[in-house]
């Protein structure tokens, strides 16, 4: 069935992305992932033929086209290859939107220019060790001292942590919050990943996405100036909020995408590969499993594609994205793992891109907000 | 999120619809499955408020509207009221596409004004006993006699079987067909119901659509002119295969509706209904099942309305109908038998709609082909 | 693999219930369907050859031992002839525990001869419209006045309510209990069901197990003296609980013996039955589907008779009791499930057993505790 | 539920075991992982305290008991830690059946000595690259040339073939075989793994059981003594499906003592780690997913111990022993994977063991037969 999303604009856009993740990335991703970070060049590189900033305004360096779809097309693009890293679409759709939306222009100016040509790239930290996907139990805290603030505190889990110049904290400052008090007083500031007191701790050895480095910061007296602010103060639990709906789009878009592909290069598998004297996919059990994965990836791409126009139009509700969240996350594991026992021994094995995607996709569930939280956030909307 | 198929004028027709089960079906429908069968009746009311032939030529009586929609609304709202007859479908879609397009000026002018009055009421005869979804092992053969032909055989599962009319059976005429040859030398001839040599057997005793009926048909030397055959003698198989892919779409749309109406009602449930001191929906594992089965749901929405609008606009493929079929069948299914778990004991006893709903909707994923054969159909087109 | 409970004896035993089975219950079973009852009549039968009180003392009429295995056997049989009426299971085990354990001298003497004999049929009455499952919301009460008790509410769920000459009826008799202090001050009284004041409210009309009646019972100053209050008054608490591991175990008992049995004739169908010119089970898919549920169902049975093999012992944990009863009762309707579908079109019409089991065994999840409650008790022993 | 196989004796050799994994296994795990390889050591250590050839007679230096039990307790113990190297099961039990039972004297004082020392590490060369587990389209061919064999081809999937000192090989020796007619013609031959022409290739980069070294071979004109033949010339197929059924009751037993381990933890995970402020057990979901894996394991306890009685007393069939491998492999992985997600993020991250179990147990539906191939076997022989 086509997709009636994309003019032809739109794949012109994509293939110069899947141009730039073909040469630039794909060839490189091994090494990457053996050194656990991907090198700065990279980011530039991605700047430099206009794949950072795309709804950025012109004045700032960015392609200053508002249209939601480019940002799709990205995560489509690297979820199909399954690359993690340079971790673009964080970058791109999640402190994009913070930078775009919540900053001053003298702010606007400081940061986009960088954020565009990939001088500047950004990482956001929100989790904590002692809260996970609560943010009224964040307790990394920023306190006023003369004309900025100083920061104390642990952050974990922090994608693009160990490469990022500009770091997008959660911290709180205060109010009404308290130690659990429904997240009052939490306010977002920018901190440049230079500043003293800043350490970065190990880089988390994770099973996969390996290469998207993922780390520890503590923070130990570091002083922003008060310009470092984003928004108001005290307001950081909404500005979460906002671009948590975004943020689910993301990974669901990405994880049908590397479904889509997975599926793909298995059925071509299922042709050509012979067991017992046929082709893997003429045994009736393998056809139907095939039949199955088919059939549930073609009912998901109907409804992100749909969700992906109400995103678009601005009509998206929360509770859509978390059900376009959950279930293409679900779907996607569903689906590597079906197509990994498809490939019998080879498909452990890490020449096999179904392989890999068993390792680099189970934490779909878990990050952005776990399936459970999404459940819960859609079942409180029906009660 | 919004349904994007319907004008004001669909809202109109299928508010018509929704009055005409409100008053016209639901009432009486307990009392018919203890008859095991609709009366004649309730045809001709369907006829003259314009529920029968929207889509036959206005010459003949019908509605004059080719518009696949209306015949989607029709199932829909009978699927959402849970009623499986008078089957309004059945007729409309599938004998209505025979007689519409496989016939001779004389044939419409002789069948089709009673078609869409309710005079002439329509059952398809297919199925034999050995012989399931397997047309190349159909038997039941007409021999030419004179100027028509002569019918010897059996059919069973015929749906409407009992008060219809007019009888489509799909009989071997011969030629290159043979036992078993692919189908070859079958046709389709109108049977008029009261045609002697033609007994029915016994209404099947079904668990559920107790108030359709479902019978065997038994021809013994039965005479019917040569003017009664559909279309050309030997292309039976041709014009069965064309039907089926209207009719899973048509299966489809009325499982979904089921399962929209069957969650609506219990979420309702869930909300006033107390356990343990809370609303059933106020205990986790119950709120999660409601954002599971509301999910996928959802989910079947988009891809059912997309399958609809290609269907509408003629670019529907076979195995698009089959994933469809297959899908929202299941998932019917599945619907059903959760919601019918969160009624507690209730969920057993028939004054319950969840309770009469697990009986009624079993068979979905049987008829029309059964899961198993729509997976073989896809698979085959990925292989 | 040979299961190794039983000695001959046993074996003798059962040969014994399943020849009652073959010839009282199987051939009338139908006829007590449409009835929904079953005669009074097959009680006495049941009693006459031993079947009812096995572990009953000789001197009331009982079999006199104490063995657990013939309860087993008992349930086994009528699970596997898919029989639910009548209740033998229930008198024996259930009732049976409470006037075997909780009875004077005078008591006993005056019930269980009959309860042996077959002249006095026995039911428990605890669930309530509003009281689920949750003991502490009972509310049906009785009060003290001169020698006896007078009560007063109403109980749902009943089975054998109509038939049953002595209610063994849950009765909240004040004390620390109140609306809903965790249940205080409930005691079992039983009423003789000619009592005035007692009246029953017509059959729940459920979709399976239908020669099995299931009654409301209304009690509007019903009188009954002291001499009828099984054990202490007040502790009506603990002997609830005490009865239901072992009516856990005995559907969880009955629930595998039904699945055993489905799956073998729908094996003996899948051998049998063709279709697209092979055997059902010649098709690789559904030769699966078999190995999956025979699987299933042998690791099934080995815990099964494990658990049995402790409850005899007297070792058996609740929490066991409760796994074996979700575990046993899912697969038994997924069993069921899987094989209605092998038999296609005639896995829904009810001259085959499948077709009857589908709707008999459906609330198996729901009595005795809902799958939802042995989860929330087993989880809660994790924690 | 108290196990019922063991006795004090086999608990202290369990205590032995477990011992040994705790002091010599684990601390070195990590590092052995990264190196891809255990070292020569580990396997003498393992020899001198009698955890290799148990059941070897102790003329030459083996336990000299048969107790199938021992072999057992080890694949218990190592799948507990969570270690897939030293690969002492697969020494023990599979090369270990081989040399015993088709050796001849003069081979067993040739070989068993160092077996049971550790001097003499063996690996068992199977599969081929086109022929997964079809032993039918085996290729690697020996002939015979003056007083022994020369062999050609290629295997992979050799486990320990990087480390191994004797390999244990399937080779094509001609006579009834054919390319494919049904395995006639294969023979075992034991290949040195010092002999020229044989090479190993590179081994193979798995997602886990990075330890355990899994390695192609290649055999360029390698010859081999006749005395290196094992049992008859041609009789290879019936040797090789007598280990099969062994095999896949230690990957059984292996695959449900690690999902007991996971779950263990888990729970303690479950009971102290809080989440949204409290226990991560003590949300609902949460502890239902615990309810549901706990009675998972331990019904699948229960068939497993059952199984392995069966298997001492030498009764076991092959369709029980494939129920057995693919029912707890396919538990295992779910249970690992359901953990998994109860850790949240910590869940990907290689601190954690559920994370490596997550990897590293993902062959086990693959290795020892397929699930699919375990279907089969068990499907042909219902039908």
């Amino acid at each position: 069935m086509r997709r009636e999303l994309f003019t032809a604009d739109h794949e012109a856009f994509r293939e110069l992305v899947r141009t730039f993740v073909g040469k630039e990335i794909e060839p490189n991703y091994r090494a990457w992932e053996e050194r656990g970070a991907v090198p700065r060049d990279v980011w530039r590189k991605a700047g430099g033929i206009g794949l950072l900033g795309m709804d950025v305004p012109a004045e700032y360096g960015g392609g200053g086209d508002p249209d939601y779809l480019h940002h799709v097309i990205v995560s489509e693009e690297l979820g199909r290859a399954g690359v993690h890293a340079p971790a673009l679409s964080l970058h791109n759709e999640i402190a994009g939107l913070y930078l775009r939306t919540l900053t001053t222009p003298e702010q606007r100016s400081r940061w986009l220019p960088g954020f565009c040509t990939g001088e500047l790239v950004t990482a956001v930290a929100i989790t904590e060790p002692d809260a996970g996907s609560d943010v009224a139990r964040l307790r990394c805290g920023a306190v006023r001292r003369g004309d900025g603030y100083v920061i104390n505190g642990q952050k974990t889990f922090v994608t693009n942590g160990a490469v990022a110049d500009l770091l997008l904290v959660a911290v709180r400052t205060g109010g009404g919050g308290g130690n659990g008090g429904g997240g009052g007083g939490l306010s977002v500031i920018a901190v440049e990943s230079d500043r003293p007191g800043l350490a970065r701790g190990r880089t988390l050895d994770k099973i996969g996405m390996r290469a998207m480095d993922t780390v520890e910061l503590f923070f130990d007296e570091v002083e922003v100036p008060a310009e470092n602010l984003l928004g108001r103060e005290g307001r950081g639990v909404a500005y979460l909020m906002r671009t948590l709906r975004r943020e689910r789009m993301m990974i669901a878009v990405s994880a049908l995408a590397t479904a889509e592909r997975v599926l793909e290069y298995t059925i071509e598998h299922c042709r050509t590969r012979r067991v017992f004297g046929s082709p893997v996919g003429a045994h009736q059990h393998n056809r139907f499993v095939l039949a199955e994965l088919a059939t549930a990836v073609a009912v998901a791409r109907s409804f992100t594609d749909r969700c992906v126009a109400e995103e678009a139009a601005g009509r998206l509700e929360a509770e859509e994205a978390a059900m376009a969240k959950w279930w293409n996350t679900e779907l996607c594991q569903k689906v590597v793992d079906r197509c990994l026992q498809l490939h019998g021994g080879y498909g452990v094995v890490r020449d096999f891109p179904v392989a890999r995607a068993f390792v680099d996709t189970r934490a779909q569930t878990i990050y952005g907000g776990t399936t459970e939280i999404m459940k819960e956030l859609i079942g409180h909307a029906l009660i």
